[in-house]
């Protein structure tokens, strides 16, 4: 059979991407992985294989091995999904509570000029700035900044920024819902600083997310910038090969 | 303004995430930024802050310096889109010729018991196993590797693997389009083994991708998993607060 005479790095890396869903869908309710021969036999995959590959799930901060217990689940990885927009407290919504260290809450009288082409702010218009460091309970999981535009930001400044979503806050002071946004996925590898704040190495692959968000009118007001631990949240969609119809 | 009394390495970091939005939306038509003060006006940042943003995307491999020339975009970074399920090459359709490599293609007697379960094969039913780098325009992309039910797969050995995608395939030999996939996407630092084959240092930031697709009647019958060039490929979507209505 081909498949097992690939090199063993190879067939390591295969069963990582097996082990790494497995877990990411709760597969292992306890969060307790089975015994290397057990592990093999669901992954089709030899024991070298299978040491390997908790060797890589381990680098990557999902799996570690607890003495007397065996290998375990080293925290749950939260889907957020991607099928609809949504604030991440809205998401996480029975995972626990989303607290955010309010980092920056401000007007910002000159927004940097791209940033103002980009909510489409007019000439010299202000616009508010917001920095959130969000834990989900008390682990640092993200951390938001965002400029928005000032009518709809301001009003947010005398809100509960430490204790809710700003999608829910813009909805309730704008007095409408929102209507869609634009998002870019990126995985960047985390610099000093941004590794620092979530509490993670330097160097740890992140989910880098730019999503500008739109009134049901189509104006931008909500230009985001999120790092998301990758450790922690796995991004999750359902897609569909022709349109859904009517 | 609170904005700028800021640490230093905090408005390195925002300003990155500006500019890595701006270059990739192709805000530098010809791909050369313009000089450090110019930027930090776009950017509403300090030289020195500008400077350290600029390091930090030079670290993404997003852009380099190039002797006499400046500034410059080091490749263009794709859009693959989150909004449909559609293959790389028809996504990339216009960028340039998307060729496969194929690393193996081969009927599999006994698939991984998480894998059968996944594609709900029935008991001791093989499977077909597809492993092939992906290179656009000739530099490595990603890194697929699948197991399909053996009806639908087996077909498929017979096929130009090297240059068409799997999913047009299988609608050409199925007689039928394919359905919804259900995509999980992880951030993860590449393994040496991954990185090797997608010539990229190990450890930088790739794009791990579950996809589980299905055809029109619910049957899930290729499940996927994509490693891919983060510094080459963004992920976007457009999402929706509330249901489009119909």
């Amino acid at each position: 059979m081909d498949v097992s005479s690939r090199p063993r790095a190879e067939r390591a890396r295969q069963a990582a991407d097996v082990l790494r869903q497995q877990i990411v869908r709760g597969a292992f309710a306890d969060d307790v992985l089975p015994d290397e021969r057990t592990l093999g036999a669901r992954l089709g995959a030899s024991r070298n294989a299978v040491r390997d590959a908790l060797a890589l799930l381990r680098s990557e901060g999902l799996i570690a091995r607890r003495q007397g217990v065996g290998t375990t689940v080293v925290k749950p990885k939260y889907g957020h999904g991607l099928d609809r927009l949504a604030g991440l407290a809205e998401t996480l919504d029975g995972y626990g509570t989303v607290t955010n260290e309010v980092r920056a809450a401000c007007v910002v009288p000159r927004p940097p000029e791209a940033i103002a082409e980009r909510l489409r702010l007019p000439r010299d218009a202000e616009a508010v700035y917001i920095e959130r460091l969000r834990r989900l309970g008390g682990v640092p999981l993200s951390l938001d900044t965002t400029y928005l535009a000032a009518d709809i930001g301001r009003p947010l400044l005398a809100r509960d920024l430490a204790g809710r979503d700003l999608f829910a806050l813009i909805e309730e002071t704008a007095g409408e819902p929102l209507g869609s946004a634009e998002v870019d996925v990126h995985a960047i590898n985390a610099g000093p600083d941004t590794a620092a704040l979530l509490g993670i190495p330097a160097g740890a692959a992140v989910f880098a997310i730019d999503r500008l968000t739109r009134l049901p009118d189509g104006r931008p007001v909500d230009a985001e910038s999120i790092h998301i631990r990758a450790d922690r949240l796995t991004l999750h969609t359902t897609v569909h090969r022709r349109p859904v119809s009517a």
